[in-house]
């Protein structure tokens, strides 16, 4: 398999033949007439400015200058970078990937940039898709990213507790191969699963397929290991503790402007035996969220329990239903689930939801679930063939959704007729809690192809501020990087800021930890 | 009623008559021989200095130097507090107590004291077991201890989403009872309930009753507000949120060297209608644990679930068995919960324990329940008499679990032997993890009236050494405070340590939130 430097995953999955013809003439729908193919650039064409940095004789062989290693690590994978990748709009380029071994090389790579004020990127898999790998900066300086990958192996498994010591840098299929002989896994499944690494989930608190409890993976981390500018640190493998403010909690979703996560002890549970689900169809968008709500409410914690609204059942389950479809699931190693699903449909019924009678196969859920594995392709398709395609995240308490829901909707709405003229807007919860959904949005429009960047650009604003006006998170698991900065700024309290700030000149002097990254990218407070 | 100004609680329920001489004829088994009974001594009998500020003009109304005042806010609730208050001997009182009546009389408090120098105690029910609102400081400079309890209602109920907004300085049944005519429910009954307030729970990351989840009232914060010398600021109200690292988390466990926590958004429950619980013996400790663990591991998540060692079922719940009891609930607003009682009780027979069949009234977890609550109250009684009765609390991983055991209990009955003789080691589950449980110890010996705080101070070294060199945390639920810091500065990650302190400096930079408290008393790292 080849990974693609310029799109999702490995070129050889990339949407072709039938599946690409059945893509293309649904999307005719939104942008009617011929569409027009956009072949990726090739490296050679892209005219990548030289390396402006090389490293010290001891560590050369760690690092890469080579054009493909340094386009592939540029930028993450939203469709903003896609977009500029196809376009060859390559502006900020890492001078270096460099590879580290171990925790030496990775501190001989931070003293050198440390000396010589070079930024470092730290990278798993690169699938971001807020910036927040894209060496972009005012003062443009060098950068070197560091490809954690090299540092991916399973190091320990302690079968008693449930739990292993994992080194950041392996890829999710990896690391559940590794657990599978023991009977464990960690069961953390975000979309990007094949294509990101653990140190990446930690950095960026990511949200895994679990709907209820442990969905981000900060829940399932006993201990990290991070080397800093300023020392490397470990902190001890408890299943709980009340010594002082976590110190776990600091670095998960630091972005990697703290620290390098190298290892993490995890919690890992038995691989499930038992396993029921259910979809529930509902005529009203209205008494369909109430449920969900019950559900999530009720106790049961289902493993999964994702709402999706009619247009996002239509479009990627292929179900027509007026209100909406709630597909639920729940797993067990110990004991059979059968009674949970069944008071959950229970509750479904009660709020108008139409179930078939017993578990289904071949479901709606069935059908979104293969859909969900294969979208980052079809996007990659679809931009190549100028439509605009990206989703978006967020997270508000029950109360407010409704509010939230309408402006955010109406927000996307006004700018694709703004930009785009036709479009849709999709929404599902992907997780929920008991006090509040995570609802995540798609847009599809038609595009211009020498202005799709921009177009989506206005589109994400427009949302991004009806989530900050509305009281929702600017990000629930997609992270903050470079993009949400505008929005993280104004959501994060300012005694916080005051204090993340203090914090990262104290383990960062010279602010080479990926800058521009939850903080300005430069230090301007005085503090260090 | 009248709160003990030297002792737990209420004056009105401290233990006598019949229930006194039952406990001391019980304690005659230790210390054998009369035992002679010291009262506690007169406000005026302590002859405590003068103040040495006054407050200015505009806060002088909110601001008390009466001696009871001052001597009732001086030492927390542990053993060793109880013993030298009925010693008398107060070294480190506060100079004043400030009952501020909002956020504005907060700041203005902060404001004097941050110009004067003046050290800040934040304190809500004043039930600190380690020493976490004594004003001690190396540089004896002035206090005041800022008593939040006029800052204690519900503000606003939120029935959708299931939360409350709360301030900080409410009590614990005064919470629960603005709750329950909307049927909902914290839910959180740390033993101190009647007498700590949710901003304590909050500042100290307070261990509920629950034995699964949501263990910790970390997990039950939506948002906060947190007043600090540098600002105030409050996070959003979510559900969940990937926006950097939690800010929520920073000021959780910070124990008042931040900020001070005014209101939090607390996540409820409804009132549970379904309830279902068994006691199951065990002939074996190892078995016991083994299915403590795996009742842990099971994923059914029982409300209660506390494994209760030989010689605590005997001296606390009167039950004399050969290895252990576990007691175990579950309970549910939404459904039955009898299938899973039924599988836990069908775990715990697999690992050789014996249940009744069926749920059974009058067991041995009833009758530890009621003596849960007295504890604090007898203990006092036991003081006043010379015994040493004290408890202290870690967690660590399953793996981990026998040999830290051994290692504690050992330390502990090598102690008492060398300080006081004959000793009990008591030893139970309050929490356990899928990776660990959360291992609770009490200590009962014989002292010498003369001697009582440096015979248990040794005791206390001994196991924090112990659980230091055996993977322990130094706390669970119980807060680092002035007490713990030796053994808390070993555990916390140096790069964490450096970051909190550069947290603190920006955020409290005249360095006067209960310095010493996680941090050393004067800030001598130079970042101010």
């Amino acid at each position: 398999m080849t990974r693609s430097w310029w799109g999702w995953g490995n070129v050889e999955d990339a949407v072709r033949g039938a599946e690409l013809d059945a893509l293309l003439a649904r999307a005719r729908a939104l942008a009617p007439g011929e569409l027009t193919d956009h072949e990726p650039p090739s490296i050679a064409s892209l005219g990548l400015p030289a390396s402006r940095i090389s490293a010290p004789a001891a560590l050369a062989a760690l690092c890469s200058a080579d054009p493909g290693d340094r386009a592939a690590h540029a930028h993450g994978k939203a469709f903003r970078d896609v977009v500029r990748n196809l376009r060859g709009d390559l502006r900020h380029v890492p001078d270096l990937v460099a590879r580290p071994r171990g925790e030496r090389d990775l501190i001989d790579l931070l003293d050198w940039c440390g000396r010589d004020g070079i930024a470092v990127i730290p990278y798993g898999g690169g699938s971001s898709v807020v910036g927040g790998i894209e060496p972009r900066f005012a003062d443009g300086r060098a950068a070197v990213t560091v490809d954690l990958t090299r540092m991916g192996d399973v190091l320990q498994i302690d079968p008693v507790s449930r739990a292993a010591r994992v080194q950041a840098g392996v890829f999710g299929p990896r690391l559940e191969d590794r657990l599978r002989p023991h009977g464990l896994t960690l069961r953390h499944f975000p979309q990007s699963f094949e294509f990101s690494t653990l140190g990446g989930w930690l950095a960026t608190r990511s949200g895994g397929h679990y709907a209820t409890l442990d969905t981000h993976i900060d829940d399932l981390v006993e201990s990290m290991r991070v080397v800093t500018p300023g020392g490397v640190g470990e902190s001890r493998r408890l299943p709980g503790s009340g010594a002082g403010p976590s110190p776990d909690r600091l670095f998960l979703g630091s972005e990697g402007t703290l620290g390098i996560i190298t290892e993490a002890w995890m919690r890992l549970r038995e691989r499930p035996r038992w396993r029921a689900r259910a979809s529930v169809r509902f005529a009203d968008y209205g008494a369909a969220v109430a449920a969900t709500r019950a559900v999530a409410q009720s106790g049961l914690n289902p493993a999964n329990c994702r709402l999706l609204d009619a247009a996002e059942a239509l479009v990627n389950a292929g179900v027509s239903v007026g209100g909406g479809v709630l597909v639920f699931g729940f797993e067990s190693a110990d004991h059979p689930v059968r009674a949970s699903l069944d008071r959950a449909v229970e509750i479904c019924r009660d709020h108008g939801g139409e179930a078939p009678d017993g578990p289904a196969d071949g479901d709606p859920g069935d059908t979104w679930r293969s859909s969900f594995l294969r979208m980052p392709y079809q996007r990659d398709a679809l931009a190549r063939h100028s439509l605009i395609v990206e989703t978006f995240e967020t997270a508000c308490t029950w109360d407010g959704f409704d509010r939230l829901h309408r402006a955010v909707t109406g927000a996307a709405r006004a700018a694709i007729r703004e930009v785009a003229g036709d479009g849709i807007v999709t929404c599902r919860f992907t997780h929920v809690y008991p006090d509040g959904p995570a609802p995540y949005f798609g847009v599809y429009a038609p595009g211009r192809w020498d202005g799709l960047l921009t177009q989506w650009d206005e589109i994400k604003a427009a949302v991004s501020e009806a989530i900050a006006a509305n009281g929702g998170t600017i990000t629930h698991h997609h992270a903050v990087g470079r993009d949400h900065r505008p929005w993280y700024d104004r959501q994060r309290p300012g005694p916080f800021a005051a204090a993340l700030t203090a914090a990262k000149a104290a383990l960062d002097p010279a602010w080479i930890l990926n800058p521009g990254v939850l903080l300005p990218d430069a230090h301007l407070s005085g503090h260090a």
